[in-house]
């Protein structure tokens, strides 16, 4: 049987895992790939670091030309965390002939054209299924099944760490930073957890999602996004009185003005899909002008989810499904301009969730109401509990869902509403989907 | 632009979508194509009938021998309804040279050994996404993004028309024969339901799932199947004030002992995921020794989701991705004996449901417990409603959930329980998932 010897650059959680794959399932692997795939190396600059998966001795390596100047890896797996690191490996790897396989999203969203560039110029191909949501393959769904289709909008949960902290919150009753905590200690958040509670890491993947689906060329930086950080378990508890769940959803839709993008907290109705998403899962919910609505709902980060997708995308290679598809889907080109314009987030209308610590005294319901109906925003619903008579607090929470208004109008009534004497500072504004 | 020839055969429903869409989207086609795609013949016996969409006049043909004989015609979409005519096609479009499109999942059950062997010695691809689950990739996702796993399971609802009447007895809490016709009404079930609601269809895909899944060689008439056609709206109501909705699941699970089929009604726990699965839509969750848990949701059926899968497999055949699928995953191959052995049936353990109409007096409950104690079935909860005192019937309904036991033995406990002269004649056993 032929043989095609590849190899790991950057021997942490992901590419242990990688090995343990290729090591363990030699014989399955090489039914897929129709080759004997043989791991010859594994480069990283730490050789003593205990890890998950206790390679055979001889392969690892701090040397990465010993990957570079052996011609006879056709194919190499670039796992190297840093994106700065992970740009100039992945470059010296084009460079020297191989096929690369990547689960760097950063890597993608901020050097994609560079890197894309270099690969077509010396006629290599990258893969990365691994790099937007793990063993869930909506690379492949979008870029593969889903060609016949004019994609007409994706709304994703995309980020494990925020939704397990979310689900935390609404499961225990529990405050953001005990959950933050709970988050840590099972390994699900790191200790600087900013690019993932934040929503960094979720618009990241979105400008990925973005380009494969619209072909946008949008900095993930310019993605309007607001965290998880932000929200309160009063919130969680109010959306479940409503019937709905908090998710971090990170949205793209093509309408007529243009391509809507923003990543955000959003209320999302009790029993649709989206909000069945527990714990550390990702989910993406693609609408297809042919095939309708697609939904697909697995782990999207973690060792052994990630690794399952980096084999298959190396088996891909190896048969050379990959270099059509690099070939043919040419992604990122150079000197390409968006071909959809972004549309202005004000203009982009949704139903909204409003919570505002208002006096408890007559005439303020009136007071608010007239200029949500001034700026034309029509509720649907209220609440507002009884207090007790001898309450110490003379704030109450007030909490609004409008009927479908744009974000504009709504950011404008609230800033005038947050002027108003009887309204007291920390006020919520949220998205609702239904 | 270079420009492959592609030629349809069976002018119906699917035709019609497909036709629809190569012909109004072939920018957007070719861009993923990478040539522009003529569809220069359409082959339908019957020339008169109406269709969804008009074709551009002379595409339309009945001469099939147009398209065999026609050298420029690279690949065929093989759209023909019956099995037996659509095996007859496929061997001659496979014979004439041409790369082959599928839809039909009968085909594939019933002939895919000698249609596959016959593609191989031609030389040829058949690409067939399209068969199993229409739009929704599920074909793509066991076969090519999911290769770095030993799949563990697979749980699906396959069939649309089964979901929908489902869903409408849930909904509008109605009869089967009611939720039936309404089903027929709005297109989503034909004048003779049988296959769908008979769990045939059903069955049918989940042996390709399993030969895609695990290797499995196995007749689709041999895997124990139940349909909803035995489902009372009864049983609907008791799932319910269980928490438990009845779906129509196919299973595939790898244990040990062998492969476990079988397609059943089956009460599915509410907030899971294939439990939120409504209308006509399908599901499939497939456990993967890496991937974990990834489950997928869409439309299984109808004429713009299965013509979007066609036209997925279009693309990837002219530009060569099918064929590189094709030759090395080598779907059913010759004279090879099924390398997973069926789990006997009476073996497999799950919890189930059973429903006994029962005599309203003394002993009756101690009857029955006793011999499910027997059996050593053990009982996680009973449902008896209080009859009023002067109910003109004698029997009333008894609820009973077992916990974990192999069908076998629940089987055997409910033939003793039906010969009691307490119980009447209509007592019903459903798996439960929990």
């Amino acid at each position: 049987m032929e043989v095609a010897k590849v190899a790991i650059v950057g021997y942490g959680t992901i590419g242990s895992g990688v090995a343990r794959l290729l090591l363990n399932n030699s014989e399955r692997i090489a039914r897929y790939a129709g080759k004997r795939v043989e791991l010859v190396r594994v480069v990283d600059p730490d050789l003593k670091r205990p890890r998950s998966y206790a390679l055979p001795p001889g392969l690892l390596t701090a040397d990465l030309d010993s990957v570079l100047d052996d011609p006879e890896i056709v194919a190499v797996m670039e796992l190297v965390g840093d994106a700065e690191s992970s740009r100039s490996v992945m470059l010296k790897l084009l460079d020297s002939g191989k096929d690369v396989i990547t689960a760097n999203k950063t890597l993608l969203a901020e050097h994609g054209a560079e890197i894309f560039k270099r690969a077509r110029r010396v006629g290599r191909s990258i893969a990365f299924e691994a790099a937007v949501t793990g063993g869930m393959p909506v690379v492949a769904a979008i870029t593969e099944c889903l060609t016949a289709n004019q994609i007409e909008s994706i709304h994703a949960i995309l980020n494990g760490t925020s939704n397990f902290i979310l689900t935390q919150m609404e499961e225990n009753d529990s405050e953001y930073a005990v959950a933050l905590a709970e988050a840590q200690q099972c390994g699900y958040a790191e200790a600087n957890p900013a690019l993932d509670v934040g929503g960094g890491d979720t618009a990241q993947k979105l400008a990925i999602l973005a380009h494969l689906a619209f072909g946008a060329r949008v900095d993930w930086h310019e993605i309007p996004r607001v965290g998880i950080d932000v929200v309160d378990i009063d919130d969680v508890r109010y959306a479940r009185e409503l019937g709905y769940t908090i998710k971090l959803l990170a949205v793209a839709e093509l309408v007529p003005e243009g391509l809507e993008l923003h990543v955000s907290p959003t209320l999302v109705r009790h029993g649709t899909p989206l909000a069945e998403v527990r714990g550390a899962y990702n989910a993406v919910r693609v609408v297809g002008d042919a095939v309708g609505r697609v939904f697909l709902h697995g782990l999207g980060a973690g060792q052994m989810p990630t690794a399952s997708a980096v084999v298959a995308d190396l088996i891909d290679t190896i048969i050379g499904r990959s270099a059509i598809s690099f070939r043919t889907l040419n992604f990122w080109p150079a000197d390409v301009e968006s071909p959809v314009p972004l549309r202005d987030p004000a203009k982009v209308p949704s139903r909204f969730y409003l919570r505002l610590n208002v006096d408890d005294r007559p005439n303020v319901m009136s007071e608010i109401t007239g200029i949500l109906g001034r700026h034309n925003i029509s509720i649907s619903s209220v609440i507002q509990h009884e207090t007790e008579e001898d309450s110490s607090s003379n704030a109450v929470p007030l909490v609004i869902m409008t009927h479908t208004s744009p974000k504009g109008d709504v950011a404008d009534a609230m800033k005038l509403i947050g002027q108003l004497a009887c309204v007291h500072p920390g006020s919520v504004r949220m998205r609702v989907r239904d």
